[in-house]
């Protein structure tokens, strides 16, 4: 791949915003009091939990998936994603009636395995500790002519996922509210983006840090099902070099508890991937005194046992019961 | 109290929109497809969790506080409420500097106590079996000269918590649908509106059928606690009678079912009062075949422990795990 070539523009973005129209849901930028007065900054939540399919990811897999030529449409799509890209996807495929096959690792939580084959994927499962899902992937797309559909390095991918970018400025904007971080540099030249990741797996900070591609040292082992690609994308990092200001990692325990505080203040239903945002603001490890934050809470899909579990983590916004 | 007089028109639920603009929410119009496949009607949920304080309360309280004139404001304002309309009042007090005492059932859920008393407001306990919540805030509002914030019986509360219709009746409109119940009748002249409520606490049901005010033979006892009243109002029993066309029940398994679908498909934490219609609908006590049908998620202060047990509670949404 000749990343300097394929780099998605914002024209791009704003083209993929058209394509969205009507398709993806724009969800609401919120607030919290109660959260804002814990940290002592201003919070805009980016509910993408409400997106359809419960996570960010449908906007991606749709603008890359209505822009396959009507003649390749019926020998499908192939994908692998541990479930929120699988469920983009083949939601995408079924609205646009292409058959889709999503490469799935076993150990995937079983509602992303349901939701995704409820959708009317295919699911061909691979051992992450043993398997290669690219070469799994590679292979079903020899066979079948099918379309691969990267969950990030692909233009049109990263067009789409930038829409929510795009949807944040514009929804922060109507609120009045100038944004210090996570926003889209074309309308906040200022904000800092940081990258939020799970401790043991960061390589988009250590990358980030090093200035050069590194790979994380284990496959799986973290409940943020969700983040655990080994090593920022090929497309990706460059863009990450250029707009980012740098990454934090949460410990699983931090994520966790920052589900319990979106249960108890946002009344949204988090994901332990989607609330790292959350958690690094909640644990202070991203400092956001006197700020304008935007926290993305990126997905929703949680199993019924780990949403308990959060709920049994001490949510450290909790007031005292007197 | 002369309801002949007192009912409020059209222009009061405008008007309170006019004065609810910036302060409460405009909650979204969120649909579902697996929710459609599972009911075959279109289902619009009206997320009115995602509300300040969590539920549609704020909208009648703060349209109530804010016509209390300047001189009056410094003596206060009571009301009596199992949490909902307490986190409604103890906000618009707040918001507006107005001390305010709220009378609470010693069973309230402990996180409704809790959340009232993170807003500020005074807490004064009562038993829901011995003691009258009425009594209490009557004598409370003789000894300081405080203004009564009655829950439902008071034009100004109606008018407020009307501005949902209003809303519902626009987003529907927005989204090219016409809305067969629970809308606004001057937009949807031909919806049907039911109330749903908790088996046993069916004195609406009971009421609209007799076409007189009776009661529930239980003060308490069921896991929908924001449902208990133990009458139709003065006020909102003529004009329920004017407006709706019946009422349904649903059993508090069928509750915690609802709240575990809102969970799986919405994305949404809604207490068990509050998923009361959807559990009409998916309990298919309130038939929606074909029809297009609003479905109010009304609030969603829920404690831990009583969202575990609905995770535990069988959703009948559910796909096969295959």
């Amino acid at each position: 791949v000749d990343a300097a070539v394929d780099l998605p523009t914002l024209d791009d973005v704003e083209d993929a915003a058209r394509l969205l129209q009507g398709q993806a849901v724009e969800t609401p930028l919120m607030r919290s009091p109660a959260l804002d007065a814990r940290c002592g900054g201003r919070l805009l939540f980016k509910a993408e939990v409400l997106q359809r399919t419960g996570s960010f990811k449908f906007r991606g897999a749709y603008n890359r998936l209505a822009r396959i030529p009507e003649e390749d449409r019926g020998k499908g799509v192939v994908a692998w994603s541990s479930g929120n890209h699988a469920q983009g996807v083949a939601e995408a495929a079924r609205v646009l009636g292409i058959p889709a096959a999503i490469v799935m690792p076993r150990d995937a939580p079983e509602l992303k395995i349901r939701n995704t084959r409820a959708l009317g994927a295919e699911i061909v499962f691979y051992d992450r500790e043993t398997e290669s899902r690219e070469d799994i992937a590679r292979a079903l797309c020899r066979e079948r002519g099918a379309t691969l559909v990267p969950s990030f390095d692909d233009p049109h991918v990263i067009a789409g996922q930038g829409t929510l970018g795009l949807e944040v400025a514009r929804q922060a904007r109507a609120l009045g509210q100038a944004v210090d971080a996570l926003g889209l540099h074309g309308t906040f030249p200022d904000a800092e983006v940081f990258t939020v990741e799970p401790a043991g797996f960061d390589d988009f900070a250590r990358s980030l840090a090093g200035r050069a591609r590194v790979r994380n040292a284990r496959p799986s082992g973290s409940i943020c099902d969700s983040l655990l690609a080994p090593t920022p994308g090929e497309l990706t990092f460059p863009i990450a070099l250029h707009e980012l200001a740098g990454g934090v990692a949460v410990t699983d325990d931090e994520a966790l508890a920052a589900v319990h505080a979106a249960f108890l203040h946002l009344k949204l239903v988090v994901e332990p991937s989607g609330a790292c945002g959350l958690a690094a603001v909640l644990s202070g490890r991203l400092p956001v005194q006197n700020k304008t934050v935007v926290v993305v809470l990126s997905g929703g899909n949680v199993d019924e046992a780990d949403f308990a579990r959060a709920l049994r983590t001490p949510d450290p916004t909790l007031p005292e019961v007197g």
